[in-house]
Parts: structure tokens; C-alpha cells; sequence
């Protein structure tokens, strides 16, 4: 294999073989090949795509770049979940307790946030004592004994997709469906799963803007992972707004509590319950309108809470801080509603800019290295189709810097758009995927 | 100006600006740019194009990287030729001494070979003593007092391109219409001329085998010329099969000498004539049939040999090594005739296979640093539409190594196709292209 040729073929829109693809990028990965070349081939698949075959082997690739973790010894069907991220996006800490709940063995390997959406590591990071660095024996030991373990990414897992991902990101050759396919799916295929339900987030606070993109991202992956023996669905959900109210590490946990108490809000139990669904079923557990009330006796029962304690407790936490809406979380220090400036309805509520004004308090990140305060948010006051009076809360704000503060409440400012009159509700769950 | 912005503004198809490709190209030279996001820029411009707008600012980005020599202080309308390259592709060295011996200032700088086709530099260094790497004070000074002086490449000529062609030459971005377009206009804008003739060659044996990429190269570069308000014309030539006799480098300087001594082949003299032509009519000298009427009389008055001799003299080199017909340059001391296998009309002649055949006896490079020999080719005995018997020669092999003799001859053997009739005859000058 010659790089030259590899780059070429791509660029005259000719399938590559799964043993070029397999060469090109083992070699990259060794550093044989430099960066330019690979740069090349990037934009190159940018342009012409990847077909079916030729994204099995990218995958594949990627995967066997690293270590596939080895979950065979580890009873039941083991079933995770991935979004592909937005804004106020805490299912995963209200739906592997609640799967596992109901029976199913959650491996959760999970990221940090980067940019104006949260990362579930972020936020389990509020949870005093929580530990998120275990190791492989530790992770399949709890997946087993507790049924869920959550846990962060590791260099092990992958190696390829994080370097394919860095010269990505530098050459604008990230937004290309095929390659964020196959770098989702051979991270996750890593973690030694079954099954895979995917949340592909869509709208203005999302990734993927539009419906069609995030539907071929849907079916992108979900072919792969059939190639691959896996069983994966797709939900495509809503991402205009943020999901639920709360956006910030240590506030997103206190609201994840209260959808496994019974009384999280509405669109992010639907969300949770939706994706419950296809965890249940491709686990083979229970399917459609059983599977719905399985998840819902978890919750009424308190079994969904305390498996969230136990999973706390496993990993290092204290279980006792989730206690009465979460006591012993971190709380800012500063909290300041920002008043409406005008009577209405809220006929938009810009994801991104809230994202932007939580990670402006100090919540996220924008790069790589920097920390977060897990105090720090913010809380909804007003969502799409809400009517306002004026200097009614549009939301409150959490911070512990007054400059910080005031900063965020001027970009808040603009996040809100008020109409006339409420806008048509939008479905959540927009569509499901599966094949 | 980010170099990830110019890239993802070029992937996305819009246009960049002046000011933008300025800034990127500039940075890339002085390393300010890594290799990896220029070659991402690179295939984005091979996918998307670039606007006539961009193409100016590219090659004026190119051009201004390094010197651009001044000859303003030189009389006269200066006009140089560029071939696009070919197999035996002696032209420049008829032309520079024929337009000068008419009136015409002719600033030439020429590329060493590489590949199977053949440089104007290897070509001028077979006459003994001939220097190429004369100073720029010493190049004015001779285009002023000979007419005309014909110099390689220096390192201060545009030196973006040749860090950027270097790197397109690893990332499958050479075959780019804009690209070629702009390394060439570049390096030629870059000699202080006024006026240039192109010569895009079209076929088999050169870089554009089929007549609408020709022609789009044509278009582009004349395009670049009139938009930094030089006057260019290109002509499309053929390159089916190779141009004249003779294929090595002190065999194709006879054959020049026979041009301008008013004996050389009719193709040839054909394209050397046309070339000419619009040599003269960019100076503003004559035009039409007077301005062919005037470089015939140059050649049957012997001023245009005359010429030569005058130029090989001021660039150091012997010039009673031309007399009666090239006494003084390099013999091969074998000379071997190909003869024909079977009876018929010439109905191909490969050119490529020519160009790679004479490579292999010694008279071109595969790598930049290979050691050429200035003695060894091949002359032709039989050109397409030309009746063979069989046993009689099909060219005859100049070598001084009787290894390599062998490995052409049988190279050579797949060259001539054989055919019943002989095959329509091939316009020489295909057309025209003015802007």
C-alpha cells in the first residue's frame, strides 16, 4: 500500500479495500504515514464519502487500533447508550440506573464536555468522591455486580480515532458523516457491548442542525453497527432548546435525582423513557408499552434511585449527598435571575447560547485542559411555548464570580425570542431508526 | 486570517479572498502553516475549484513569495514560450534564437526533465561549456545585447510554489487545473516579462491527454496572464507521438540546429513556426502570414542559426560544437536500429513509451538528483501514417551502455501500433485560445 495511491483513489471517488483502509490507518496510527497525507485523505473522504464496506473497515480499524474490552464473562445483555450531544443532556446519569434497574448491564465509558455542551464525566465529577478512572477488572466487576459502571475514556480505547479526531479538527474535516460515524461507533464498539441505542440530537443546540443530516448520521451508524454484528436503534430527538432546565454539572445531577424520584420535568422523562424503551428491548427484556411501564414501576418503586446510590456508592461517592434533591452537591455561591424585558410567549430558546453562558460561569470548557466549577448554571425559568410577563425569571443563574456573572447574563440576554403567540409544539422523540 | 477558516471556507465552496489566500500562502512558506492543513486546502481547492478571482491572488501570492526579476530597464517587447511538456520537445531551442534573430527580447528560464518527458536545460547543457546558472544582472544584461538568454530556475523564483507543488506531489493534488495553472503562471510572471506563448500540449505523451482539460488549462492560464495584464496566448499542439526525430538531449540539439538551418522535420518546423508567430504578434512586430514570412526569411538568411551561436557563445558554450549539423556534441558509441516485426501503416506511436524508453537509455530522470547523459536517445524512423516493411527500421537507439540498450529496444517494441491504413491525419496546431 502506498499512501499516494490510497489518497488518490479516494479522490477519484473509487472504493478503497478494507486492506488499504486497514494499512493507511495502522500505519498513520504507527506514524509512518504523515500527517499531510492523511490530511488529504480526510478532505478527500469529505468530499466523495465512505460506502458501506469502506466504513466497516474504517471502524474496524479504528477498533482494533487499541484494546476491545471483553465483557463476555459478564452475564445479561450488555446495552449502552450514546448521544451524540446537546445542551442540558443528563439522560445518561437518570437512564443507567434506571436500565440497570430493570435489569439491564450497563458499560458506560462516557466523555468530558468540550465546547458548549456538557459531558456526563463532568457532571458525575460533581458528585463528592466520585470516581470515574477505574479500571478495566473494576469496570466489568461492577457491570456485573451492581449492573452499571460509568467510567471515562482511556488511551487505551481507540488510539487511531484520537489522533484521526486532533488532525480532524485542525483541517475542517470533522463535520463528515461517515467519519463521525465511524469514530462514535469504534469507540463504543470498544467498550465489549451488545446492543447500542443511539440519541442523535437535532436542531439548533445540536451537532447535526437539520433533520436529514441527523438522520443520515442515524442510519450511518446504524448500518455500521449491523456490519459488526451489534444491535443498534436510533432515536432522533429534539435539541432547539435545551433539554429540561437545568444546565450545569451539579445542577443536571440534582434534576437527573429527580427524574428517577418521579418528578423530573416533562420532556426529559419522555426522553429518558423513550430511550429506557429501546435499552429494554434490545436487551430483550421487554418491548413498547411493557417495557414503558417497567421503567415506570423502577421509578415509583424507588428501586431507579437507589440503584443511582449504589452505582454512587461503587464508584467512590456518597450516596447520602444525593439525598433530599441532592444536599450534598456543590452549590454556588451567587444566584440572580434574569428578569423578561417583555410580555409573551417564548417562541425560541437558543441552545447553543445557553450552552455558551454555562460554559462562560465556569461549567464547561474550551479547551481540553481546562477545568470546571461544578457549581455553576443555570435553571430555566421559561421554555419554548411558555408565556412571560414582563420581569418574570426567564431563568436563574448560578455562579460564584460577579464578573462571570454579569457576562453570561448579557449573552442570556439574547437567548430568548418572544412572539405573539406560542409556537407549534415540537415533537420530542422525532423519529426512531433501525436500519 | 485561521488557517482552519480558510479551509473550511474552501471546502464549503465559497470564495476566498484576496487577503485570505495571501495570508495562508505567505504563511505556509515562512512554516507558520503546517504541512498537514496546507494539503487540506489543497484538496479542497482540487474539489471545489478556484474562481478567476482566487487564481489571480493564488499565482500573486506565489509570485510575490519570492524575487520577481526586473527587466524594465531592457528594450523592447519581452516575450517568453512555455511548453506544458512533451516528448521530444525541442521547440525553445529553435524558438529563442529564431523570435530573437526577428526583433523579439526573449527572457527564457527553463525546468530540468523528470518523468519521461524531457528539460530544456538538460537539453542545452549536451553543448559543451554551456552554462545555465548564469546571474540575473548577467541574464539582463544578454537579453538586452544577444536577444535572448536561457537560464534555469533559481531558489529566489517563487519558492511557494515549489514548497507547495513538493507537497501536492504527496497528496494527489497535482492533477488541479487552477493548481497547474497558477505553479505556471507564477514561475513565468515571476522572469519580468511582458508577454508569453503557451504551448499546452495535448495527447497521449503529455501531461493532458484530452482536448477539453487542455483547453480549460489554456483558458485558466491566459486568464491569470490578462488579469495581471500581461499578454498571453496559448496554442493547443499535439502530442500523440512525439515531436520531430530525435528523443535525447544532444540529438534533439541537432535537430534544432536543422530547424534554423531550414532542414528540420515538417512537424517541427510547423509548431516552431506557429509558436513564432504569435511570439512576433505579442511584440507587436508583425502578425499573421507577415510575421511567419519574416522568422522563414530569418531561417533561409541564416540568422536565426547565426543566433544561436551568438547565445551558445555568451552562455560560455562552444559554437563551432554546432557546425555541420552538431560536430562538436556528445556521440553515443552505440547505435542500434529497431527493425519492424510486421508490415503495415504507423497507426500510434506511444509517446509515453518513447519518452520512458529514452529515460531508461540515459537521457531523462526518474529523480530529481539522477545523473543525465547528454549523448544517449533515440531517432525515429517511422512516425504515425508512415508505411513500414518488415525488417526495416522503426528508429535507431543511441546508448552507451549495452544493458540499458537491450531493456529500451525491447520497451520500444510495444511503442508502434500496426495497422491496415494509415490513420486520419492529426491537425499539428489544434487551436487558438486567446481569453
Amino acid at each position: 500500500m502506498r499512501a499516494y495511491d490510497v489518497i488518490k483513489k479516494k479522490r477519484d471517488g473509487e472504493a478503497l479495500s478494507a486492506e488499504e483502509i486497514g494499512d493507511f490507518l495502522e500505519a498513520f496510527t504507527e506514524g509512518e504515514i504523515p500527517d499531510y497525507q492523511a490530511a488529504a485523505l480526510l478532505m478527500a473522504v469529505y468530499f466523495r464519502g465512505l460506502g458501506r464496506d469502506e466504513l466497516q473497515a474504517w471502524t474496524q480499524a479504528m477498533l482494533e487500533s487499541g484494546d476491545v474490552l471483553d465483557l463476555s464473562e459478564v452475564p445479561g445483555v450488555k446495552v449502552d447508550k450514546h448521544s451524540t450531544g446537546g445542551v442540558g443532556d443528563k439522560v445518561s446519569i437518570c437512564l443507567a440506573p434506571l436500565a440497570a434497574a430493570c435489569g439491564v448491564r450497563v458499560p458506560m465509558i462516557s466523555g468530558r464536555g468540550l465546547g458548549h455542551t456538557g459531558g456526563t464525566l463532568d457532571k458525575l465529577g460533581s458528585i463528592p468522591g466520585f470516581r470515574v478512572d477505574l479500571d478495566v477488572a473494576r469496570y466489568r466487576e461492577l457491570v456485573t455486580s451492581v449492573g452499571a459502571c460509568l467510567i471515562g475514556q482511556t488511551d487505551q480505547l481507540a488510539p487511531a480515532d484520537r489522533k484521526l479526531y486532533a488532525l480532524r479538527d485542525v483541517t475542517a474535516t470533522v463535520e463528515s458523516i461517515p467519519l463521525i460515524a465511524a469514530s462514535i461507533m469504534s469507540k463504543k464498539l470498544a467498550e465489549g457491548i451488545d446492543g447500542l441505542v443511539l440519541d442523535v440530537k437535532v436542531g439548533a443546540g445540536a451537532f447535526m442542525k437539520d433533520l436529514s443530516s441527523a438522520k443520515e448520521l442515524a442510519r450511518t451508524m446504524v448500518a455500521i453497527g449491523r456490519s459488526m454484528d451489534k444491535k443498534v436503534v436510533a432515536l432522533l430527538t429534539d435539541m432547539e432548546q435545551p433539554l429540561g432546565k437545568t444546565v450545569g454539572n451539579a445542577l443536571e445531577v440534582t434534576e437527573a435525582i429527580d427524574v428517577l424520584r418521579g418528578s423530573g420535568p416533562p420532556d426529559l422523562v419522555e426522553v429518558t423513557l423513550a430511550l429506557g424503551v429501546e435499552m429494554l428491548g434490545l436487551a430483550d427484556l421487554a418491548h413498547g408499552a411493557p417495557a414503558r411501564e417497567l421503567l415506570a414501576r423502577a421509578i415509583d418503586d424507588g428501586r431507579a434511585f437507589e440503584k443511582l446510590q449504589k452505582i454512587v456508592e461503587a464508584q467512590g461517592g456518597d450516596p447520602a449527598s444525593l439525598e433530599e434533591g441532592g444536599k450534598g452537591l456543590p452549590k454556588a455561591s451567587l444566584q440572580e435571575p434574569l428578569p423578561a424585558a417583555a410580555k409573551g410567549f417564548v417562541t425560541a430558546l437558543d441552545a447553543e447560547l445557553v450552552g455558551r453562558a454555562a460554559v462562560l460561569l465556569g461549567a464547561g470548557r474550551e479547551t481540553l485542559d481546562a477545568a470546571v466549577d461544578p457549581a455553576v448554571g443555570l435553571v430555566l425559568a421559561a421554555k419554548m411555548g411558555d408565556a412571560v410577563e414582563v420581569g418574570q425569571p426567564l431563568c436563574t443563574l448560578h455562579a460564584n464570580d460577579p464578573k462571570r456573572l454579569a457576562e453570561a447574563k448579557e449573552m442570556l440576554g439574547r437567548a430568548w425570542t418572544l412572539g405573539g403567540a406560542a409556537p407549534p409544539k415540537r415533537p420530542l422523540v422525532i423519529e426512531r431508526v433501525t436500519g
